[in-house]
């Protein structure tokens, strides 16, 4: 398949360089054609690997990942293109993590709105997957690497295009299809975005982002 | 030990009742004296369970539990005695769910707040731990009846205090030490109260709020 990934840092690298060794046609894409990291990153990944901008990328791929930094996607899709990622399945991997008050990072949208909702919102005829945002970019393309069961959240309005990118993630990057668990629509980007302050402090105390979640099901209560 | 329980509702109830079986002497705090939920808690619940108002409940106690509604929560605490409270362990255990813009809930408090922070800041003598707000309340008391191994998170700026409440987690609810994660100061509530989208969201999703989350750690990604 031919996919686009928007985004030259280490999640977009990882991410691309997963696409690629799981036999996809991979083009990175960036602000500026140019890109030395996107460049590289082509020069290094073989026939398959190519880099261009935002819009090149968006134009390359049937399905497209936004690995870029929450705070600069809703520029990122839209210097991508409407028109050009219209129909299209766009996979926002994206938080919207707030570096400017210190450390640890804040959300710069949270509650009764989030980044996957506003990427929708932004493109009303893309349709939009949030998934991989709630784990680190290693766990993301290798689940394996951790030990045991643990999940994968999902959401979007569009249940074909859920339906394709759980096939990537199973197909191309190792998830099991029952480890990944589907929130519904969109407006669950709102659960797995504001996971991610949980996530950051357990990053703090564990010392260390090789972790991730297992939800644990019990039978349901008896009542009355 | 004596221990007071601010609510009435589920989570107070299931609390107070575990506590009494664990041989505890509970008083049950709510609004008013003669609260008929109160007195028939305490009636049912043998000698060892009293009830009251929340004052009356946070004077008994040595360890008092805020288990009322977050909205509630600070206006619960205030009554109950900022001076009454002082140098005592008080266990939140409240959410803040604003359930005025419909199901699911959204939240009252969040990214750089949290109701934990807030009944610290209201009262600044109370050591404040955040603790049991992301189970339901039959896990809270009865963690064994989810299958295998899953997590609870505690936080609050007084190590002693996470100490006391460590030893009723695990000795008067069962839970196993090995189970319960420090998240540090009191700042931690941010991450387990903007935990419950999501829980929210897999309630919905399992039909079932017979679940937790267990956190699973690999080894530190070899970096270079």
């Amino acid at each position: 398949m031919k996919i686009g990934v928007l985004g030259t840092g280490m999640v977009g690298e990882a991410i691309a360089t997963k696409l690629v060794q799981a036999g996809h046609e991979v083009r990175m894409g960036s602000r500026t054609k140019a890109n030395e990291t996107a460049v590289a990153w082509a020069k290094r990944n073989g026939a398959k690997a190519s880099a261009g901008t935002f819009a090149d990328a968006a134009g390359f791929g049937e399905v497209v990942f936004n690995c870029t930094k929450g705070e600069y996607s809703l520029e990122a899709v839209r210097a991508a293109g409407e028109s050009t990622l219209a129909n299209k399945v766009l996979v926002d991997v994206a938080n919207p993590l707030d570096f400017s008050r210190g450390m640890p990072p804040s959300l710069l949208i949270s509650n009764t709105d989030s980044l996957g909702e506003q990427i929708q919102r932004a493109l009303p005829s893309t349709r939009v997957v949030k998934a991989l945002n709630t784990v680190n970019a290693y766990i993301m393309v290798s689940p394996s690497n951790l030990p045991g069961e643990h999940n994968l959240f999902l959401c979007g309005n569009d249940t074909a295009a859920k339906r394709q990118v759980h096939g990537i993630l199973t197909e191309s990057f190792g998830w099991k299809s029952e480890s990944i668990v589907d929130l519904g629509d969109i407006t669950g980007a709102r659960a797995t975005e504001q996971y991610l302050p949980l996530w950051v402090r357990l990053y703090g105390t564990l010392g260390n982002p090789n972790f991730n979640v297992r939800v644990v099901i019990g039978p349901p209560p008896k009542l009355g």
